[in-house]
């Protein structure tokens, strides 16, 4: 079964995966070291948590992120990056830049964050 | 009025703007050189019309994209990249970089699309 759905475009692959107002936060907050359900629900924009529970199943369907069991009753999974997500970060970086260059309201990103190398 | 809508994060800023399974699709025609609507419509993921015709406004209100007027009898545009809009290349290349890595089913864009600088 080929990785795309629509065409073998980079682009249009990408977005089968990640093209949405969502995903890209999710992996945003596991960049910053967040790993837990009640962390990414914390995060300001408010991700309603039938979302989350979606795209926290359908990145770990597409191997960019595992889930490991860190509470055994009730059971509860600690979420982080697979090889495939953490190559991501350039990605993620170069729209930081971008943003910030063409809005300057928005905020600089953890410094850390942008010298971080995959 | 800022610019963010649900934050001043600079990813969650550019997904207001930019988070669908259709927009960067429409980017990445301009790059390549596209400008007219039956261009954009030609592309093989099938854009619905009502989609790009939305996607076409939206990005023009944005101000990653202008239009041009190239015919009277019917009024006819052509739309081209801003100065934002052609700054966005980085981030359609370290795509380009990412998937094609991880997908390799994926084809390789352009050579002169992933050289080019901004």
């Amino acid at each position: 079964m080929p990785a795309w759905k629509r065409t073998p475009c980079p682009i249009a692959t990408t977005l089968d995966y990640l093209g949405d107002k969502w995903t890209l936060l999710v992996l945003r907050d596991l960049f910053r070291g967040k790993e837990k359900f009640c962390e990414f629900l914390e995060s300001p924009e408010g991700i309603p948590t039938n979302i989350l529970t979606e795209r926290l199943k359908r990145l770990a369907e597409a191997e960019f992120i595992t889930r490991v069991p860190y509470q055994d009753h009730p059971v509860r999974y600690a979420y982080r990056l697979t090889g495939r997500g953490r190559n991501f970060l350039p990605v993620l970086q170069e729209i930081c830049r971008w943003a910030n260059r063409e809005f300057p309201e928005t905020v600089a990103p953890p410094a850390d964050l942008m010298v971080r190398e995959v």
